[in-house]
């Protein structure tokens, strides 16, 4: 009875389904982001779905009620894991002896956030990692920047921008102030100026915060920082100081940076900061850290959008069709010897369908080729390749097959 | 005062942390698993991580009691991925416009299980599952088996064995006597007759039964399935009929088989089966399928037992040093120059470190060459490359370093 209810089933709100052609996309964005993280010496680190529910809370700086919180059988606080920092934060104090600072890491899992569903806006995201630990130098944060932009430059991303402050130049404004302050770009100065009252301040001090953080002058550490990047040879319209750049954690602190790729409307790709004081906070070590996350799903999104996603092959190179139950196994030897040659090949594996359908099958997959074994090939030892955008034949033995093949492909 | 509290806070139990060097292992075996996989035509697809309880309830044949499951913000009654199959059959039911019959996927994510957590057997594991949907012929289990052997063929591991059998021929069991027969070889005659007869079954029904199973011959389905690997060229010792293997799954059907590792004691590395009536009861769709689900842990387990894992690089080719802060600038231009050559380079992120200290961390991490830019060498416009293991160190030019590091890492 139970069985007729489950025939609508459907995805949760805020989840996703891949199917292969969009996570052929997301394997291509891990792909390339591995690549750039490694290429500065960043090592892979992957952490549990699940976390005890009391790391998480107080480090967030954000609604603790976007958690998603449970208690599991033996009736522990658990919560999914709600951002990559604060776990690796948990690694570092839990693993110290085993890890060699400087550690480099990157970490791109799902995350999890009860958020109210809407576009672009989902319960479970992946979010992309790289941090630095156990360095205070501002040399740290620079190169985390220079990796940020050296990604989404080599993800094709031309006029990616890093926009760059110092939260350590913000020390006498309180964080209310900041985290208003951080929504200048989307609100504006009233909104801002609004939301600072709203929470207790006076016009008079809301104005006086906002002229503050706009008159900020880069310091000696954000110098260091642009010197970082002339000496690495990095395109001056790839980063900006940004005086009103707040970021809205409160655990930001030292240099905090967000990358932006212009004509990308739906916000920031990334933004990452120094947070020296929460891995004391969760570890009780003085482990500096600096870091950065970057959204995976965002940045695919615009990638889609700049038209930087390179055509995803998601078919076989060959069909190997089968002619009837007869001639199977046939079908089934030559498959398996273009296999051993490197060739992607799928056979039809239903003999009892048409040869019709399975011409079908082929072009709604966008296989370019497929063999045909018939009863005058198989006495012949021989095959016939069919080009399905030509609709040309051609009879060839197995060994010519082979290279025909093998040939093609590289310039396919 | 919370802050005390998390110094000590750890992963929780059954749970697992992936340090680099272990997640370089799980990122090895995913990518040799995606290659194989991807030889026969399987696509990737990735489901959510969150699904409505209802869909696995009823489905798994197992102790529903290992749900993980919880009521989301919105008193949805939701469970965390137990397995790979139920989701994927739903996605068929959703999608099934979008996707072209035959389908084949393949899928390889985290599954949360509230096991009693002990040797090998964890709360959140990775299964990588291969399944071919609209083909009721035993060509599509032959090919999903053959698939199998292949996997672990190429991972290293010869003597893979696919015990084979057919659950079709156990129509007159009960499923109470199969789900004992399954464990025949861990517990012996003995234990799976108590077993029985503690399920109600006389003595002699429970005998009846078994010897039942043992006489099992294989039928024209299993005959075509071994026709199928004699024309695919695969070794005679790499599958096996087992009359009495049964899987414990209350869903399975036709064509059943499980791979086990000769030598490997923990268990079989995976196991798979038809089960066209779950894709009926949970879509109301006539779409058969059948496929495998690997254990991913088991997997790299006993790759490693056998020696069958490469050793993981998990360092840079080249760590650029930095002797003060005036050189700093010098040191980011070389690093920067050598990662344009597509080499691995860290750059030591602190001017405050002295040389010999950052020679130490080289050391530590197994990087082979450090490069080193003193005033001297600053003045000159050269760099010396101290190779770690031999102690050796050369002055060169920027252009001879590159042509000596990018010749030297090939046999590396």
């Amino acid at each position: 009875m139970r069985d007729m209810s489950k025939n609508k089933m459907q995805t949760l709100k805020g989840f996703r389904d891949f199917l292969p052609t969009e996570a052929r996309k997301r394997a291509w964005l891990r792909s390339k982001m591995i690549e750039v993280f490694e290429r500065y010496g960043y090592e892979p680190l992957e952490t549990p779905a699940l976390e005890p529910l009391e790391l998480f809370e107080g480090e967030i700086g954000e609604d603790e009620k976007l958690f998603y919180k449970f208690e599991d059988a033996g009736g522990r606080k658990v919560a999914l894991r709600y951002d990559q920092t604060v776990p690796t934060v948990r690694v570092i104090g839990q693993y110290l002896n085993e890890l060699t600072l400087p550690f480099r890491r990157y970490q791109i899992q799902s995350c999890f956030r009860a958020e109210k569903p809407q576009k672009g806006r989902f319960r479970e995201f992946v979010q992309a990692d790289i941090d630095i630990y156990g360095v205070a130098s501002p040399i740290a944060d620079a190169e985390a920047i220079l990796v940020s932009i050296d990604l989404y430059r080599s993800l094709g991303f031309e006029d990616i921008i890093a926009y760059i402050n110092n939260r350590d130049l913000m020390k006498d404004i309180p964080y209310t102030a900041i985290s208003a302050i951080d929504k200048l770009d989307k609100i504006g100065v009233e909104g801002v100026t609004q939301e600072m009252i709203a929470k207790g301040m006076t016009g008079t001090k809301a104005k006086e915060y906002l002229e503050k953080i706009k008159n900020i002058k880069p310091d000696e550490t954000l110098k260091i920082i642009f010197d970082y990047f002339k000496a690495s040879g990095i395109d001056k319209r790839n980063y900006e100081f940004k005086p009103t750049l707040a970021r809205s954690f409160s655990y930001s602190e030292g240099p905090i940076w967000e990358m932006v790729v212009p004509g990308y409307e739906a916000g920031s790709v990334g933004g990452g900061e120094r947070y020296d004081g929460m891995v004391k906070r969760i570890t009780g070590l003085d482990v500096p850290a600096t870091g950065i996350a970057f959204g995976f799903d965002r940045t695919l999104e615009a990638a889609e959008q700049m038209g930087l996603i390179p055509e995803m092959k998601n078919s076989a190179d060959v069909l190997v069709s089968v002619f009837n139950n007869d001639l199977l196994f046939q079908s089934i030897k030559v498959a398996q010897k273009l296999r051993d040659e490197g060739l992607i090949v799928e056979i039809y594996p239903d003999p009892e369908v048409k040869l019709e359908k399975q011409l079908k099958y082929a072009d709604k997959k966008g296989i370019k080729k497929v063999i045909i074994i018939g009863p005058d090939e198989a006495k012949e030892e021989k095959v016939v390749i069919k080009n399905m955008q030509s609709g040309e034949q051609v009879k060839l033995d197995i060994s010519s097959l082979i290279e025909k093949l093998s040939n093609v492909e590289p310039t396919n």
